[in-house]
């Protein structure tokens, strides 16, 4: 596998924080102590003023450590940041990742700091993470630059997710929700002003990484320049895994404030969608859509086909379902009348069998068993969602096992559930989920989750790796 | 106010349970339990089965009770509930809802019990709500014909949204999971098969009852014959207080599931819902929506226009917004030169002005504060939307009091916000919604909550009452 120069920020041997700090609620302090609790590389704080707090050994400077570093962690002022590069080419660091704000993104000042930092970085040869951003995450190797305590943005579990973000913000915040609805992420990166480091390097590195199932990426524009690039390593690492992508600055006023974020020059969004198309990318509408689609592709073995059964014991978020699976370019192929008498041989009630397969309230765990056997057995369908509403009372949280065994038995055909509700639909969900089951809970979000996996089944091979693929 | 026929369901004085039960899990003894439990009325159980079970008195018949008996929940098995009727209607009883299914929705043995039932409920004049439903719910008078024990359905708090639904299964669980946010209903009521009491007698119900501010439906279908009259309806409601309507059954396989699930006819989407905008209804895309919808428009007064103001620490979430804030038609103007230098002259650091106003990351409460300030008083927004994540360590958990204040000062002006992420995000919106000020957790859910604001400041007159309206 081929170096693509976005490694070293990812899996460094040994990290430098500049600007790293003892005090209090101070960005330094932060990135200090999320470093000193997860990474398993070497760690040198750097800052003249301090020499042994914290039982750490601090260095004046890179230079002064005496031994190879790999990347650089920057968090002092941004007039500072350019003698700090200087001081990192001498010691010989590979990548910098500058968390400091102040270039570009705020006045003339600050963009011709930017140009002597681009000077120094070239000078050395050094690799640049921003300026104006919240870094690299990598749950895999503890690597964790993002100066947001623990506190305040709970980590996400480890699972195949990578996250490009633009903002860091966003990053952030979308992490913290992550690890509350047990979404797994592997890797995430903010590259802010993106002066080195970007898009499509990034779509380079994920493409080549086995821990990376699906990539999601949030950007408000494409780096000058580099459009065609950027859609060209697209479509190649579409081939390979999925991008799901949320786009921003799609309206005027949208692009005018993603202008005063991150100096984003946003473009057509007409333009720039077509080509997305044409590269198969996901384009997300909405934020959540990101994760919803993200969870079950990163979950789930991709279906062979379009054709989606749909069991339930609700018949309104039945009706709802279809309507939206349609929406989105899905089928939901009435069954045939062999399959129809199947159905309808094993229940004594009354059940419509056309698919949806409408169970009623009244269904038991039993029923909702039989109808996924005969139905995952009739080859007529190939991803099957399962509306299962604990609200009436004969359903109990058994039902979780019984479909997570089906499940894993019938792994070609992929299952997503959808239960609507509190208590009960929460348990119910969590148990489902703790055994890989995607759970939603609406219809539509489910939709959604059907729409990307069957999008992916006719345009990735899906099998992870760009080597063995 | 003269009389719907309606309100016999909501407010009834006295209530007959036939088929009231003893046996645990079945739904006589879940309708006797919750109605028990909650009801300020009279309640008779109705089976010759038992005589005082429960410390109760129990009663063969309806004509046994010899007390007036206002509205009968009849809950037995589909071939007896003609005769139940027969008995109704010679006590006097005023209104039934028929909980039983096995009727049209069934078969032509169902569909013929159906017109029999239809017989005898127009010789007596006794209104119908069903047969095959959930039937009714009033957190005012405590009446409860729900099937579902509170274990499995949560009850939400009381609020001034009332539910029509077509489904009892979206009712039930979109109730719970109402309960679980946070969002207050009145009354709820799902009609089944709706041989008598539909959605016209329900608009003209809920438009003049001061209890209610918004009015949530979900339909698949107009009763075949009463589609202008239901136009009519809506057209003469939304003048009043706003009706945020999800109708399925728009695609043809939706529609062909809606058929077997209740006999809607669903008729063209397209036509329906080119109606449903001339008379000013807002259709909710998915169910979401129209909670998100109506908790902004129950909470809030309405905006005197669509000009948004939009204040954040949160770049990306920002241009997110304003994307999505356009999308739905509203207008997010550059703000006055004036104005943005009334903002740069308060700040010490940098920030956009421009509308967003972007505190960026290092903003704290009282960066907020002044921001709210300035642009409430400026006269430039009709409605301000504070993204506020609370990842970056600077702001507190009281910046809630701070925005909650400001918001019932500028009533006029009103105030949404979205924060997204785990726990201080859960803990910041709970502190908010306690004091009445709407948050959601993407700025997706915010912008379509802006629009159905900004929608009813443009065609409702929002007194809440058709009588001093």
């Amino acid at each position: 596998m081929s170096e693509t120069g976005v490694e070293v920020f990812f899996d460094p041997e040994s990290v430098a924080i500049v600007g790293a700090s003892v005090r209090p609620n101070s960005l330094g302090r932060a990135i200090l102590e999320n470093m000193l609790k997860r990474f398993r590389g070497k760690i040198y704080p750097v800052n003249p003023k301090y020499k042994d707090e914290m039982g750490l050994k601090w260095y004046p400077s890179i230079t002064a450590i005496g031994e190879p570093v790999d990347l650089a962690v920057i968090a002092v002022r941004a007039e500072i940041v350019p003698r700090v590069l200087e001081d990192a080419g001498k010691a010989g660091v590979k990548g910098a990742v500058v968390v400091s704000g102040g270039f570009a993104e705020s006045d003339e000042k600050g963009r011709a700091l930017q140009e002597e930092l681009m000077k120094v970085a070239s000078k050395y040869g050094i690799r640049i993470v921003g300026p104006n951003c919240i870094g690299v995450y990598n749950a895999l190797s503890g690597l964790d630059t993002f100066f947001l305590p623990e506190d305040r943005m709970k980590r996400p579990h480890r699972g195949p997710i990578a996250i490009i973000s633009q903002s860091g913000a966003f990053l952030a915040s979308v992490m913290d929700w992550a690890a509350q609805e047990g979404i797994g992420i592997a890797k995430a990166i903010n590259f802010g002003n993106k002066v080195d480091i970007d898009e499509v390097d990034l779509l380079r590195y994920f493409r080549r990484d086995d821990h990376i199932r699906v990539i999601i990426a949030y950007l408000e524009g494409i780096k000058p320049g580099k459009g065609r690039l950027f859609v060209e390593e697209a479509s190649k690492t579409t081939r390979v895994k999925p991008i799901v992508l949320l786009k921003s600055g799609k309206t005027e006023r949208g692009a005018a404030a993603a202008a005063s974020h991150t100096a984003a020059l946003a473009g057509s969004y007409e333009v720039f969608s077509a080509a997305m198309r044409q590269a198969k990318v996901i384009e997300a509408e909405e934020t959540i859509d990101l994760f919803d689609m993200a969870k079950a592709l990163s979950w789930l073995n991709y279906p062979r086909g379009r054709r989606i059964g749909v069991i339930t014991n609700a018949g309104g978020p039945g009706v709802i379902m279809v309507d939206n699976l349609i929406r989105y370019g899905l089928e939901v192929p009435r069954f045939s009348d062999d399959l129809q008498a199947k159905l309808k041989s094993v229940f004594e009630r009354r059940v419509a069998t056309g698919n949806p397969v409408d169970l009623t309230g009244d269904a038991d765990d039993e029923d909702f068993e039989k109808a996924i056997d005969i139905i995952v057995k009739s080859g007529e369908v190939d991803l099957l969602v399962i509306i299962a509403l604990m609200q009436p009372p004969r359903l109990t949280l058994n039902l979780a096992e019984i479909i997570a065994e089906k499940a894993w038995k019938n792994r070609d055909i992929p299952f997503i559930v959808v239960t609507i509700g509190y208590k009960w639909a929460q348990e119910f969900s969590a148990r489902l989920e703790n055994r890989g089951i995607p759970v939603y809970d609406f219809p539509e979000r489910a939709a959604r989750a059907a729409y990307a996996l069957a999008f992916c089944s006719e345009c990735t091979r899906g099998c992870g790796s760009v080597d063995t693929c």
